[in-house]
């Protein structure tokens, strides 16, 4: 399970693909199958979100990593490059790089 | 505290503005201010979480309410309307319904 709370110690990516419907399916395994073979086995990786529109046209990542350092290392890891080339290849994308500045929730 | 899991019964806003550096603060609190004084008593209401990217060019709502009709009946109601306004007065922005089909974390 994911958490999302102010003042935590992590960085978070918001990275918002753009796809025809016809691969947002396959562009979510995709992301699913890099975090769970790659990403996840990475220093400072936290946590991986895939979410899929219900228009079809986007998926959306929701990422944690422990720092900064941590996720511009991953962009630069030769096991992970083979990952974002095959997503890069299948929509655009917009990776948003955050943090929270407040978390609100019904169950705070 | 806000959490991420898959098959949760939520639906996912992930609303991202577009704003200009000087606004950015200005339109996180709006969000802020927005969801404390009227989003979180609306009907179906489960969490808001503003975040503020590095670059100072965004601020990211990644919100969740219960059904997808409590949603958009937020977005029909007299008391939300002028906060969309005055945040669609600061920024532009793509609001992107979705759900979750994984959630990938250290701690799972």
């Amino acid at each position: 399970m994911t958490t999302i709370a102010k003042g935590a110690n992590v960085v978070t990516l918001i990275n918002v693909f753009t796809v025809a419907p016809d691969n947002q399916y396959k562009l979510a395994t995709l992301l699913i199958e890099a975090t769970e073979r790659t990403m996840r086995h990475l220093p400072g990786f936290v946590s991986a979100n895939i979410h899929q529109s219900f228009d079809g046209t986007k998926v959306i990542n929701y990422a944690q990593w422990k720092t900064r350092e941590d996720f511009q290392a991953m962009q630069q890891n030769p096991q992970a490059k083979p990952h974002l080339q095959a997503a890069a290849a299948l929509a655009s994308f917009e990776p948003i790089l955050c943090e929270v500045v407040d978390a609100i929730s019904t169950t705070e």
